[in-house]
């Protein structure tokens, strides 16, 4: 992802919040990467203290944590993003440092922003931003959300055009309206797939790190470029469904699904190496998550072959949950990775 | 559920899955509750240090976890479940200290458990744990799971006398071969609404203590006595579809859903008060989570008097997920209160 960023003279701000690692924000360090982006303030606030000077907090601004932001922007270059002219008014109003602003575009996922056909309130919210005081124009900054309901790279081909050409459109108006601002856009199976990056300034992708289950599902990586398993010991055998019981829970996993053919599943399944794992293992998957509880299907041949007390490996469905749900990774080193959720318990 | 449990003349040891919290606990010692269920390792020694002497861990044993188990061992009366003779064997060379055993029986979950009827490999394991050194039988327990199918009460009631009648057959055969243990059932929905806990000596429910939007489907129990609610500030508004965006996602939920006729939803929402919340809000409901954002549809008469910087009160569709996922409570009068999950950040 460097690379193509590299290649297409584009800004990478990556997103941390699926690592949500000190430790793997270096690696990102080494590449030449300065500028991140992460979804919370405190998570902002995690890798300020590893020494991060421009961080995107690509969440819209909640002002009840105004002192959270005031803290942060007092050492540290905060972009923030918006949609609402009135918060920016709040906003200026309570801020006791400067910060950036990215205008969020809703660009067709639904989830927030300002639509982009919306030229009347973005013009609107632009002559907000700047008359504040303490709030510079940073740009605009569009999560195509969409983009996870694609099941093939050509599905995500097309949400990805759509985006670069919803951004051009406000770029268009941008410039007639002489705004020098930046373009940013973030989503992983876009910035994966996606090669004509036109007017585009800025990336801001963060699960590609690990990719997942879901990645592989909607077309956005192979099942070998998935670079985090769950190490998940057998529990119980039931011979009679092929099925066995792994300590491996919706508290360990978090619970996300997807359709994978006519199934949904939760997790694929490998066998665990001393430095890696195998392909996922033919018609075998995470069927169900309780608690505690995780029920993988096996194939008759590897139940056979899996004895009470072996560690299956599980690929997640959705690795950015997962690693929050654990709080910590470990290498193949045996060595403890941070996260920033990292839990008072074993 | 204690007063139940006294009037059928059960003994309750109630899950703490779902708290997992030393002070909430503290409530159930003062209803004289003695003996407690858990669903790990790291909960039950959590729970030791606040001086339960009695802890059941509802979890098929993990053999690689021997050392956790033999140092709870050493100063608590520890009850494990296995439904395995072979790792009862392996249980019984590793243990230094003697510990009970729950035969698990899978009563139609189909999750963990020797099916009721098998009464060849019943009375194998049986057999194993009498012979072992360290273990003592303690007796059987079941977990109904499939009574979370149930869409009524009326459908409770059928799983649950259905679970009644699978133990009443195991312990037939128990008592023709002269064993004098224990019979234990621990679902929320069927300890709910059952009422004839005929043969029955011990029941485990845990969900009840909060209850959640998943068991008012189920039919265990009104919206009135859900006991959790998650406050989420308002970050964001969509004219266009009458939604809100709340912090509020799948990292503080986790991502249990649940179909509501013919809507899946993730939450119920609600006016929060300075001493309670309001009946959930017609018409409003959280239709989504990503990591951090919520999105919430509100009834055209809420949405506008819903505005950016309000708190929203959600109800959980999984209290036990959610509970865990936040790692903290707070009561009304702003006192926090612990819970096992704890994490080392905001």
């Amino acid at each position: 992802m460097c690379e193509k960023a590299r290649r297409n003279d584009l800004i990478f701000r990556p997103h941390f919040k699926t690592h949500q690692s000190k430790k793997v924000g270096e690696w990102f360090r080494q590449e030449g990467v300065e500028a991140i982006t992460v979804s919370s303030l405190g998570m902002a606030t995690y890798f300020a203290e590893a020494g991060w000077k421009e961080i995107t907090v690509a969440f819209p601004v909640n002002l009840l944590q105004i002192d959270v932001i005031n803290a942060l922007a007092s050492h540290a270059t905060v972009n923030l993003l918006a949609d609402d002219r009135d918060v920016i008014v709040e906003l200026d109003s309570m801020l006791t440092y400067k910060v950036h602003l990215f205008i969020e575009i809703d660009s067709g996922g639904g989830r927030t922003g300002i639509p982009h056909s919306d030229l009347k309130r973005i013009s609107s919210m632009v002559a907000t931003v700047t008359a504040a005081d303490n709030i510079n124009l940073k740009g605009f900054y569009t999560h195509a959300g969409h983009s996870y309901d694609a099941r093939s790279k050509d599905d995500i081909r097309k949400v990805f055009s759509r985006t670069v050409q919803c951004m051009q459109e406000v770029r268009q108006w941008a410039e007639s309206n002489d705004l020098n601002v930046e373009f940013c856009m973030g989503d992983t199976p876009g910035c994966s797939v996606g090669e004509r990056f036109d007017e585009i300034d800025a990336i801001s992708p963060g699960n590609f790190v690990f990719y997942d289950v879901m990645q592989t599902i909607i077309g956005s990586c192979a099942d070998d470029q998935i670079a985090v398993a769950m190490a998940c010991p057998v529990v119980s055998k039931n011979a009679g469904s092929n099925d066995v019981c792994i300590y491996g829970g919706a508290v360990h996993f978090s619970k996300d699904s997807i359709e994978d053919g006519q199934k949904k599943i939760f997790g694929m399944v490998v066998r665990l190496g001393s430095n890696g794992w195998s392909e996922p293992l033919e018609g075998c998957f995470v069927k169900s998550l309780s608690q505690e509880h995780g029920i993988v299907h096996l194939s008759a041949e590897e139940f056979e072959q899996t004895k009470i007390g072996d560690v299956l490996g599980v690929l997640p469905v959705h690795s950015c949950l997962t690693a929050e749900a654990m709080g910590v990774y470990r290498n193949f080193n045996g060595e403890l990775i941070d996260h920033y959720a990292q839990k008072n318990r074993d």
